[in-house]
């Protein structure tokens, strides 16, 4: 098998998530010697600054030239763009090529995967929970693995020395805690740690027009509207992939912010202290 | 009038923003030379702890001794407590001595001391906006005022060398803001950037009993919910004595998410794109 290090990596999309893990890949000296990394992307400049900066060897502003050569593609697209990439390029990758995405739902992924994927390809299915309000590649040097947490939710056909290969990756990238599960299970939890909190901050700040508001802020405000400063149409697509799921969530919380705003309503101390106590305990014990 | 490093300044209650303001008031020579830092505390561990970190020079178990040497006076106590205090020590303060406190609702607060504090006191409502998921005096050191903000809402009767005496004390413990403004204005706009915060954190937490969640977690989650590891007793408090202000925030927070969640369940891309776009500029001009 040949050396990781030595692998052609293509990446198909150079924004915030490429460019930081072709950052990685380069940095941490995963791709070295003969290795080299390649970068497919819409916007010439993306690839002119990303090969002054020396994050990839060299920039395709078309697909096919790029995929013939990697051993290894990165998907970094949007869901529906990614969708439709796979679609057009199947024929393009060459034989035997190990592909994963980075994709915020995996459900639809996979499925479109396991249905009509090339035989020869191996399609391993991740998503690295690093991202940031900031976007774009112009941003990528500011994006840290560190510690991070990364899902994979692999296919029942994925070679087991393939995904050995991409877990030695992911942690070498500097990510703190891969986690294996199914798609069903990842869009699952996904629609709450992730879909429903940006919501909840969009809403948060659908609320107030002041824009002299953080005068009053003392921390609360600002981390949980942070991330309201999004990129509206991923996260559009990322809502309306996992519809039925993030809908469930969003009524379980509203469910759950009833309760104590009956507390409140009714001037109920005692119970929503208690209600309060218990919730302290439950995030302390996630730490 | 007698210089600010020479006061004898007292801590009623001595956790998490009273250590902090008492041990800023010392590493930053606030005061210092004939100067000196009292505190009253319930708990004698607090006090022997606090002696022994040089944060004050002399503990108290009881008030009166204590208030009767004061020329500033910081109450550090949660809302209720506060209230009963100063009813119950009203005769203890010193002549002419400038009063402060530091809870999160200002109404009832300001509203008492317009009604009944003694003639010839200077009581100045303030709230610094620096807290934290760690409470006690325990954990002050780690409490920054570095650039925070800090909201007074002065009484009319206040006296204006008091005033600039005590923002003068502010900025130097190192807070980047000072807002002045009316005891209503201010609950009005912390039951948003605060309280509500506080209760959206709560029902997150309320949603989910999976200790492993944070597996799927990239910062979204868990800045969302910090602030869940609450002050169980002290938020009870700051949620009800706010709660018409608070009742509404979260009546329009709950109007708002219904109309993401209306735009989701219908899959409407296209308004909800331009909904996630809007926010995104709104919270991006509030920084």
């Amino acid at each position: 098998m040949k050396a990781l290090e030595t692998y052609t990596v293509g990446f198909a999309g150079l924004g915030l998530m490429g460019g930081a893990i072709a950052l990685a890949l380069r940095s941490q000296g995963i791709i070295r010697e003969e290795g080299r990394i390649l970068a497919y992307d819409h916007y010439p400049d993306t690839l002119a600054l990303a090969l002054a900066e020396g994050a990839i060897d060299r920039g395709f502003d078309a697909p096919e030239a790029m995929l013939s050569q990697c051993d290894l593609v990165f998907l970094c697209l949007n869901p529906t763009t990614l969708l439709r990439f796979m679609e057009n390029q199947m024929a393009s990758f060459r034989r035997g090529t190990l592909i994963t995405d980075i994709a915020g739902i995996k459900g639809s992924i996979a499925a479109a995967m396991e249905r009509s994927l090339r035989p020869d390809l191996d399609f391993i299915p991740g998503h690295p929970m690093a991202g940031s309000e900031l976007g774009g590649f112009i941003h990528a040097r500011r994006c840290s693995f560190q510690g991070k947490n990364y899902i994979l939710t692999p296919l029942a056909r994925n070679k087991p020395e393939n995904l050995a290969l991409l877990k030695t990756l992911i942690y070498r990238m500097g990510f703190g805690r891969i986690t294996e599960t199914s798609p069903k299970e990842h869009d699952r939890k996904i629609a709450f740690t992730s879909q429903l909190c940006h919501v909840i901050a969009a809403a948060l700040i659908d609320c107030e027009v002041d824009p002299e508001i953080t005068r009053f802020g003392g921390g609360s405000f600002e981390d949980l509207t942070r991330i309201a400063m999004i990129n509206a149409p991923m996260w559009t697509e990322l809502f309306l992939e996992n519809r039925e799921e993030l809908l469930g969530r969003i009524e379980q919380f509203e469910r759950s912010l009833d309760t104590l705003k009956g507390y409140i309503a009714r001037d109920e101390g005692c119970v929503l202290q208690q209600c309060l106590q218990t919730v302290r305990e439950r995030r302390t014990a996630m730490r």
